[in-house]
């Protein structure tokens, strides 16, 4: 088979990612802060800070929010990092079958250490080579203009909570071209990749970001199924009809603030650097932590870097539901201290839900206490190894109770699949959560 | 009738604008910096503030872009409001023909003191009434959800080279409510706006900003015409295929770079406060002079404030070509001091041809030099009145000669006006000089 790999099926791609595994050669140690090779406490600021001031930061970051309720402000740790990386995913055709040529690649804050990520994944200081590490393999399928065709590109956000206006350019770029398939690469069929998906930290954060934007075809037959995949289908089909969504979305925009100013972490109230970890003294939200990395098939064989570790593991879900025949997504209205542009739509619940003991955040009770036959997809998933450490959510798609008002609260929207895929298209529209729940609910197509 | 005017035509609209012209009681007068009631020079920076710390300031900004060819770097007064306002044109259907409620403004620095505004046109500040004035009329069409039916609702950008990251929410409403016409106000049919938008300085830039969105239906035996116009109509029908102009747009953002530092305006380079204006010693580009307004319309009956007021008057032109049949509009990636984030879509040219004196700009020979029979749209119309003095730019929509290279040189992409219409009802893609274009290019349809 000229591709090496495509229509073996799930059984072979787990074999070639256990072969991958077990060939890694990594290892991955806590170390103190103020001891990471390379990066030092800055003196005067407290802020972690690499030594050729590269890379990333953490420092500290004051917010204040208003509009949406109450005014709140609150002071916390986050990771700056004012540079765009790319995430990109090449798709080609075999047999009429579209492959996506991904990647088993080591990160170090994974908590299996491999997971699948899109064709290239670079920050921007890896694709420019500052690491003076190897070059980007396939970089110039989403550099040069006119080498593939793009079926998606656009400057996506990551998480609001804990990067100050972060975002990726993610691409999917077409090729017909005879592509080598390079040592820890391969096609993966998107159904095969859908299958993965529905399974625990195997695809990672990037890869579903990127797939959020994967233009599925509706499947005719199945939009005639009197099913909530039936449903499914034929929300994705909808008549396009986004100009009411984003009206409401632009007044939200309109109407909520977000002030925010770059302070000192030392600074931080009620956060604490003890030379280990910069951690709160009641433990919650997260901490940030170091690590020493040994690796073999990595840009550079040795580093060290922070990482942020959240407290507990999260819950980030969606609820649907079924009106007129089209299954609806209900969308909430998210500032978040990192939002680039004072509000993204989110999931209807991403949270951690030990950080809320007393007060429960919106919907958080009705998907924990769904019932199995209204949970409709459910794995674990990580977030991106590269600035997380074993960050865990439970990603959900539920379909609501009964006892659901059918009117959204204010700060929430119900929204098609149409719209929500044209949205994803664009900018800053929706968030990294509800991209990632969006690359799952398109695994029931 | 009913709405008191529709279908009455141009010559009863500017009887009843000449009315209003001749009913309006104000005075504008240029006053000195130093002496604006309300305003002051601040001891410290040398910005211009109003004593209440709210509206707008002037001050100074360094800018530094990189990406698009070498690395810039300049210092400028640049106007700062961080604050959101609303423009928002009424639609109703009289005889099953649209018409959008217009007002006729005063704004200190048009020429002709009364253009034609959208049917609310408020700064933050206006509609909050921080100014203690009379209540924004028609404005709960605009603020409430569900008061009508939004036909176009997104946040846009205004003047990259005088305003840093401004914005305004920019709403088309449908409604079908018996609205009260109030003095000032009139229902012009959407066809007398096109013959109005071919005036000099009639509609001001906030309805051009605004009916940039309006959802013209195509004319389907205009589509079969061998045309300029036929090219046009078929280009508004064209498959929607925004995907290759958005990679090309996303690219451009991800490799470019803006860098900005607000700083004292004391402290700009080259420019300097004499008490009565804030000017270049060499009078390029534009000073910031101070008027005291007498009026008799306006929420407040008497104010000062500092206006900006370029040099000279300038060229914001389109270039279009027809290809495979349909018509196809050059635009240009621009990064300005202002800018929101990092390149918006601009105008072929946008300029001031006296700023160049020895190296015009890219388009602009090729503009200025057109054969009349390629020249398919040119008025003269004015920036903003309520910032800018007398800040006239003549507008061009211009068919290209044969001696033009198919290929759009870096920095320039081709586009449908399917897809230009598509970006326009997302924030942050074209920018105001080419949404006024568009909203002349479709005068022709």
């Amino acid at each position: 088979m000229p591709h090496g790999n495509a229509l073996e099926g799930l059984d072979s791609f787990h074999r070639w990612f256990g072969e991958r595994a077990r060939a890694s050669d990594y290892l991955v140690k806590e170390a103190p802060l103020e001891r990471l090779d390379g990066w030092r406490v800055d003196p005067d600021t407290g802020n972690l800070v690499h030594r050729t001031g590269r890379f990333y930061t953490v420092e500290g970051l004051e917010v204040t929010t208003g509009g949406a309720g109450a005014e709140r402000s609150w002071a916390q740790p986050i990771i700056r990092q004012p540079e765009i990386g790319i995430l990109g995913i090449l798709v080609k055709e075999f047999d009429g079958v579209p492959h996506l040529l991904m990647q088993a690649k080591m990160e170090p804050g994974n908590i299996n250490t491999l997971q699948l990520s899109p064709t290239v994944q670079a920050t921007h200081s890896n694709y420019t080579r500052v690491h003076r590490g190897k070059a980007v393999p396939y970089l110039e399928y989403f550099t040069v203009p006119g080498r593939g065709r793009p079926l998606a590109d656009a400057l996506q956000s990551e998480q609001g909570s804990w990067f100050l206006g972060k975002r990726n350019r993610n691409l999917i770029i077409g090729t017909d071209d005879d592509v080598p398939v390079l040592d820890g690469f391969r096609w993966v069929p998107r159904t095969e990749l859908d299958a993965l998906l529905r399974l625990d930290n195997v695809v990672n954060m990037d890869s579903r970001s990127v797939l959020a934007a994967y233009p599925v075809p509706v499947d005719a037959r199945l939009a005639r199924e009197d099913s909530y995949r039936g449903a499914l289908a034929r929300s994705a089909a909808a008549p396009a009809d986004a100009t009411e969504l984003l009206s409401r979305f632009t007044a939200a925009k309109a109407t909520r603030s977000l002030t925010r100013r770059r302070v000192p972490l030392a600074s931080v109230p009620g956060w604490h650097n003890d030379g280990t970890r910069v951690a709160r003294e009641d433990g919650r939200y997260f901490s940030v932590l170091g690590v020493d990395v040994e690796a073999g098939d990595r840009e550079v064989a040795r580093w060290s870097q922070p990482l942020i570790a959240p407290a507990g593991r999260g819950v980030i879900a969606l609820v649907t539901r079924r009106t007129d025949g089209l299954l609806r997504l209900l969308l909430s209205v998210r500032t978040q201290a990192g939002t680039f542009d004072v509000a993204e739509l989110g999931a209807t619940v991403q949270c951690d839900p030990a950080n809320h003991p007393d007060a429960p955040p919106p919907f958080l009770d009705h998907v924990l206490s769904a019932p199995q036959d209204r949970i409709r997809f459910d794995a674990v998933h990580s977030e991106e190894g590269g600035r997380f450490h074993h960050a865990e959510n439970r990603y959900l798609v539920v379909e609501a109770g009964d006892d659901l008002p059918l009117e959204a609260p204010d700060g929430y929207l119900w929204a098609t699949l149409r719209d929500t895929a044209e949205l994803v298209r664009h900018s800053h529209y929706l968030n990294v959560e509800a991209r990632c729940l969006l690359a799952c609910l398109n695994t029931l197509r």
